[in-house]
This record gives C-alpha cells, structure tokens and sequence, in this order.
C-alpha cells in the first residue's frame, strides 16, 4: 500500500482515499530572538514567512512580503513541496490564522488568535484554552466533511517553542532545527529561562497540559489540538504534517487524554535523518506511528533541493503530510520531484 | 420527495443528502441611513447584528454585542431557524467574513474584505473582483468536500443593496424588507441617487456586472458569486438561502454566465408571500427555481414569532435555506417549529 519512495513506523492510514490538507499559520516573537530560526531570509523577515508560504502555495509566488522567504541561493521553503502535492492532487485545502502579524493575501479560516510571545517571559500564549475552543468548532465541521485530514503548520521560531513544550512535559527529545547547524544550546537555555519565568512544574503541567502552552508554547499548538478536538468526534483519520513541533502536539495530545490510533505523524526525511531527534524514545514514550517520506532531492538539478539533503530547512508548511497523501494517492516519486522543480522555477520567475 | 411544509416552483435539488451550510456575513454603511432597515434594534446597532447572528446559532446567544438584535418583544432574529435546523441535522457550516465592522467571537472564514460604504455616493464596493476571486478559492475547495451547499447572509442594509443592484442590472422587482411596512420609497430614492453618483448605465453595467456591485452593491454580492463561482467546477448543487438578496446575487450570476441548472433558491413563506416583490417576474426572466419554506410559526405559542406572519423580519441568516435541507433530510414542520421555539427560549435566558 505504502509507496517505495515513503516508510513507515507503524500501520498506514486505511483511509486516505480524499484527504484535505490544512495548514496552521502562526507567528511568535520567540523568532525574533537573534540565531533561532532560518526560517525566513533574516531575523527581521522570519515573521513575513507564514503569509509567503501560503502565498507561493496558493498563487506560486509570495505577494505581501518584500523578498522570499529563504537564504539567496538557499534552499526553499517547503511551500514549494506542499503546492506541488496539491497541484498533483487537487486536494482540496484551507489555512487557518491562529496569530499572524501578517496577514497573505489568502482567504483564511480566522481563529480570533494573537500571536505568540517571546517564551523568555513565561507568558508565551494568553488563552490558549481560547483558541483551542475555536479551532474545535473548525474541526468538528471539517471532520464531518472528509474522513481524512493532513494539518501542517508554519510558524518560525516553532521548533523553539517545540522544544519549550515538550521540557515542560517533561520530555528531553531534542528538536530539529531549519539551520544546518542547530542552535540546540540556544535554544535549551531560552527555553529554561521561559520555564523559570513562568514558574510552572512538571507536576502542575502534567496536571494541566495547556499550562505548558501559555508559558512556554505558541498559538498554532492550541489550534492543532482543537482542531483534533473536533474531528475525532466523527472518528477522522488524522495526520500531522511535520517534524518537532508535531511531536509537542502530539505529546500535548496525549496528556490531554485526546490520543487516538487513527492520529500519526508524517514528515520528511530530512528531519528524520537528522540525529537531532531521538525518534526511537518518540515512539516508544508517545506510542506514535510516523510516516517519513523522502522526494527524492539527492538525484534533483536544483542545488537548492540538494540543500536539503545536507540538512537545510528540512520541512515545513506541512510538505511531509501533503506528499505522504500524494504517495497515497498514487504519485510516484519522480512525479513529485518533477512537479517540485516546476515549482521551484516558477517561484524563481515570480509566479504565475 | 418534498416535506409539506415545503414548495417549490420548479425541480427540487436531487442532491441535498449531505449539505454544508454557510453564511455570509458584511457590514454596509448603507444600513445607516436613517429608516432603512431593521435589521437591529436601533439603526447604531445594525453593525452589531451579523456578528450577533453568527454567535447565536453558534453558541445561542449573543457574544460581542451590547443587544439583543431585535426589537423588545418583537420577532426574534432569523438565527433561530438557522439555529434549530443545523441542530437538528447535524450539517456542516461555517460562517464567513465579507467585510464585518464587528468580528464575532465563532471562528470564521475571513475573505479580507471591507466593509461596503454607503450606495448614495456611488462608490459602494471598492474591488468586488478582489473579494470574488478570494471567495473563489474557497468555493473551489469547498466545492470538493461537498456536493450541496446552502448559502445564507447576515447583512443589515441589504435589501436596499439588493436593490441598488437589480436596478442598476434593469430589473424592477421589487424588494422584501425586514420592516412590516417597507419603506421601498427612501429605498428607491437611495438607489436612484447611487446610481446618479456612479454615473454607470445599464449598457456598461450588461457589459460588466461587477460595476453594478461596485456603484451600489455590498460586499457580501461577490463573496457569493466567487463561492458559486469555485463550487460549480465541481458541479456541486447551490441553494442561495434568502430572499431578495439571492435573487439580486441570482441576477448577477446570470449576467456573468456563471447561472447553472443546479443553482436554486431558498426562502421563507413570509418574503415569498410579501407581495413587495414580484416573484413571478423574477421566475420568468432568470429562470430560477425558488424553494418556500413554512415553519409553521402561525401556530407558534410564542408571540415573537407570530410576528413573523405578520410581516416582521421574515428572513435571513440562511433561514430559508437552513430549513429547506432539514426538510429535504426528512425533519417535519412540527419537529422544527418546536427546536425553534426551544432555541428561542434559550436565547431569551441568554444562551447556554
């Protein structure tokens, strides 16, 4: 069932016969912390980042930002992966505004949400309770429209807030990062630094995982977990598209009671591969199936999909889960490499 | 095939199993003019009331807004049809932003639209096309999930938009009012004046539609017509839920080539019963089938709705439409009047 070009931890998805995509946009000033994120061409642009990938998505090229969201010469966003699965697909798709500054000349699903704080302070999140009660109202209609439902994220900074969540609940996973060098120990000291700001526990976390959240986590974590609030009501089949920063849902999940065999983890195998997280305690400790898909960049053209091999950007905008469904749909992987250079060459002329 | 609290005055939609319910929701300036509409319980409160309307069918009762939007002790909201029917069947929905004043605390598909200005200065709608093709994008996608989809609006002002358009398209129907005595005369006085500012004619406006909507239109006329406009690629069956805004929305997709066999309309007994607009022309001259709905508020114990046979309100917020895919799902018109009743007493207690 499972195409060569992707593998899997566990069982496969039976049901990902006319799956819908959604991607969670979000900002957070944890981002704007010097050294944090590549996910965007410099610090100061990182919070343009979420707009322009939807943006090169839904149109194949960024509108409100002034200038791509990626290194000169560097390797993309995976925006360009995620449109080339939609465009091979024609699955349909939604984003959803849980906290963005800027807002991309998109039509949005609108969560009410702020964006998120910088973790330091122990205040990242307001009311996360809030947003995740809103999202729930999204999921629960959604759930009733398609039997299976892919949510990726974008969010810079995130992997940040990732590992801040997930030392709150008491995990010590690691975190991948978009840079080829990780700036792990900047991020473990920001995170302890947001951690003893907010005073929380293990135990008061453990207790009420949503905790970790509002000190240490960022918007689009409540959102993904309303979201699966509200569609494992109509029993969804449910795939998070990403690598860290799904793991912190899918911790926050289960602490939260809201784990289910029908929610798994697609990704890709950059962030796999990298070393940075320790998977095997993942699937051990939170008893989750990750699907890893591999797009095939090592035999690309393109020098800037090669970078990904050696460990730029990695993932994102939800490119694991939306080329996951492509496989499961039947595209083979020289048809999504194809289609992700044609992509790619659009996004280099400016669109359409 | 039809419950008998339902007409129809042509072919009844064969594909109503599985309907998703929107409503699109926008502010006018022209609700400002003073006696135009009715729509709140006093003319500096119609900015509240499509915000107001979306959290009482959500959360059944008002949330962001000082008032209840009715009169004290007079025909409730049409929320409460819309209400009662979505409980009763379970269907999907999701409100829509088309250029609100006030956003409502229910998560909301948000088309970056602003809201519509006032029709006497000719300049109602800066870019409908920018509002269409956002909707659009929607539409293509919802298009995919569902093959029935009702569309409803919450905009005060409205029929005299409504109005503006049809007018400016060279049609004399008429107009419904949510005021027992309709005050069409200052409407067409409104129009008239709008359409003078413009400066367009009835040629130009033949020529392109969206300069009618542009002149003396609102902005909830092109999110509809982008979401038809998405749905019917996927040759998705439309019920447009109102009453002399879906025939003027109607009108528009008619002049734009988008009108479909499988593009009908929905509405209540009391604007189709009205008198003040001339149904028989409409049917004749856009060919559109039209779907009367009676919730049997004549044998309502509650006055408020009683009213309703009076002439009061009598539609809105996809009421029609709500009630006709509960009919079509098999709920009897005692079974609705009774949610209806019993979400009145709700909302009157102040909600959940």
């Amino acid at each position: 069932m499972l195409p060569d070009w992707i593998t899997s931890t566990g069982r496969v998805g039976n049901r990902l016969s006319d799956p819908l995509f959604l991607c969670v946009l979000s900002n957070t000033d944890t981002c704007r912390i010097p050294k944090i994120s590549a996910a965007g061409a410099t610090t100061e642009l990182n919070d343009y980042t979420p707009a322009a990938d939807s943006e090169i998505v839904v149109h194949g090229s960024p509108q409100s930002t002034p200038e791509l969201p990626m290194k000169p010469g560097g390797a993309p966003t995976p925006a360009v992966m995620t449109r080339a699965a939609l465009q091979l697909t024609g699955m349909p798709y939604f984003f959803v505004n849980a906290g963005l500054r800027i807002v991309p000349n998109v039509p949005l699903i609108d969560l009410g949400a702020e964006p998120g704080r910088d973790i330091r302070y122990g205040r990242a999140v307001l009311r996360p309770d809030v947003i995740s009660k809103s999202a729930s109202v999204i999921g629960l209609q959604l759930g009733k429209l398609s039997d299976s439902v892919i949510i990726g994220e974008s969010i810079p900074g995130g992997t940040t807030t990732a590992l801040g969540v997930l030392t709150a609940l008491g995990y010590d996973y690691g975190v991948s990062s978009s840079c080829r060098e990780n700036p792990l120990k900047i991020k473990r000291d920001v995170v302890q630094q947001g951690i003893r700001a907010s005073g929380i526990t293990l135990d008061e976390v453990k207790n009420d995982p949503m905790r970790a959240v509002a000190s240490v986590g960022d918007p689009m974590m409540p959102a993904v977990v309303g979201l699966v609030r509200g569609m494992v009501v109509s029993d969804c089949e449910i795939v998070l598209a990403g690598g860290t920063q799904m793991i912190a849902v899918f911790a926050l999940l289960k602490h939260l009671g809201i784990d289910r065999d029908n929610i798994s983890i697609a990704t890709t195998k950059y962030v796999y591969q990298d070393g940075s997280i320790d998977f095997d305690s993942v699937i051990r400790d939170l008893g989750c199936r990750i699907h890893v898909v591999d797009p095939g960049f090592a035999d690309s053209a393109i020098a800037g999909l090669r970078k990904y091999e050696a460990g730029e950007v990695k993932e994102g905008v939800g490119a694991g889960g939306a080329m996951y469904a492509a496989g499961m749909l039947g595209i083979d992987q020289k048809t999504i490499l194809d289609q992700i250079e044609a992509v790619y060459a659009e996004l280099m002329r400016g669109g359409q």
